[in-house]
């Protein structure tokens, strides 16, 4: 079969075995985003193309099954697991002699606000094999980091933490940004000055007034400017693994390598247990779902 | 005497009589960050010119004190008061047959954190004759909004939260934006969407988690696209009232009518006294530093 991990800013594919062995990749920068003509079509079919001719069942997950995607695939509501997701699967019309499938995302509801994912929960599902018994917290830091509660092999419910983009914005509109290196001239990041982030967002105040203080530790030179931008990380991620604190037992992380390390050594200075998973669970998890199309 | 209120973004100017009565005044947004050749004194000519003849005594205050301004007037520690404050000005070079004065700014420290203001200790200043014996909590809602805790007529400490800054940069920079109408087409303030983040701000999840719901509440159809901003307004402002909610008593408001029935309508939603003071005390607040000089 082929596997699509189409996302907001990437792409990937797959050609995987019947036993979902990896045969080949791809991977372009030909995120949701950069097809402003909505020819996703083309798209698909300029990256697979060699693969079309031998494969019958292609399964496409992310992004694209979004609004601003080829077409919605309405989110399917928490709990859910890999049955409810495959049953909500939509055909797509793709010109080609097997059959393309859609994946949608699932929404969940607390204290009566909804909140949405689609993509990590393929991942979260090629990561089931490694969760003990089906069930545990997992996190997918990013952007917009996601934490999903796993129990019984299905996710009970989950919630989004802006960090990666409150980060990004921050630093690049704020005039927090106005003290930091510009990134491209940033060294490694500082483990001292993140660790000092993270302690700050343990005490009283709110992140409001913490994110204040990366400005006035630079401006009475308490923290020297290349050490500002680990220290914004350190409280942000901070704050983030407060507001998760209530969830005992380890923390299972699917994410890239350096944010998985980051949130690992986070999680440990905050006295929790971390379990980082392998990176990219997108494959395994499209194959799990196309079982029994 | 001539009273200078100088910030970022805007100059006013006011000529006082002995009583501290406004006998003239003038406003222009030539904030210090509009004067790029660094030539303050020729902006501040232009302004007062026609008093400089009568008047012997001007005091500038706010950021014109900065680093960015006209001339470092180093941070006066808290607890710090009218007589911390005037010991602290420093003298500036400016050509006329007076004496010309700049105000230093406050700083204060906890949890090892430093914090600055600039500006709004004269707001304080000039308000002190509102506070019953001089003692009380004041707020300064605005970009970075500021709570002073006064005690027995000084500035015990401070706190700012970054809270008027971070609306904007989520609303322009951030995905939290795109389904928000623009600014210009945006209709009155949308009260229940309001009182709804401030409650949002209350429950558990952390201010992190509740932004993406913006997004989320946007996407599912809970919210129209016109109710996101006031409710990304409450959600913050909700988080600034929780952070400062340990301090019993009354809050005095000092800020622009619109802001400060924001904020007194939130204080009243979580069950606080607000108690809003007449706008600009900027005037009162240099005139009481200028006895004595």
């Amino acid at each position: 079969m082929i596997a699509v991990d189409w996302g907001t800013s990437s792409f990937r594919a797959y050609r995987l075995a019947a036993d979902g062995a990896i045969l080949d990749a791809c991977a372009s920068p030909r995120g949701i985003l950069t097809v402003t003509d909505g020819d996703f079509a083309a798209v698909l079919r300029a990256a697979v193309e060699p693969w079309l001719g031998t494969e019958r069942l292609m399964l496409l997950g992310g992004m694209i099954g979004s609004r601003q995607g080829w077409r919605e695939a309405p989110y399917v509501p928490c709990p859910a697991g890999e049955a409810e997701i495959r049953q909500a699967m939509i055909r797509l019309d793709f010109d080609w002699p097997g059959q393309t499938w859609l994946a949608p995302g699932l929404s969940t509801r607390a204290h009566g606000v909804p909140d949405v994912m689609r993509g990590e929960e393929v991942q979260i599902l090629g990561a089931l094999g490694d969760l003990g018994q089906g069930d545990g917290l997992v996190c997918l830091p990013g952007t917009h980091s996601k934490w999903a509660r796993v129990s019984g092999g299905r996710i009970a419910g989950f919630e989004t933490h802006m960090t990666g983009e409150a980060f990004a914005v921050l630093r690049q509109h704020s005039i927090l940004g106005r003290l930091m290196p510009v990134p491209e001239a940033e060294a490694d990041p500082d483990d001292r000055a993140f660790a000092e982030g993270l302690a700050r967002a343990k005490t009283a105040g709110g992140l409001l007034h913490h994110l204040f203080g990366v400005r006035s530790l630079g401006l009475m030179d308490d923290l020297p400017a290349a050490a500002l931008p680990a220290y914004l990380s350190g409280l942000l991620i901070g704050h983030e693994l407060q507001a998760t604190a209530a969830i005992p037992g380890p923390v299972y992380l699917i994410g890239n390598e350096n944010l998985t390390r980051r949130y690992a050594r986070a999680l440990e200075l905050t006295g929790r247990v971390a379990q980082p998973l392998a990176p990219d669970r997108a494959a395994a998890g499209l194959h799990l779902l196309a079982q029994g199309l």
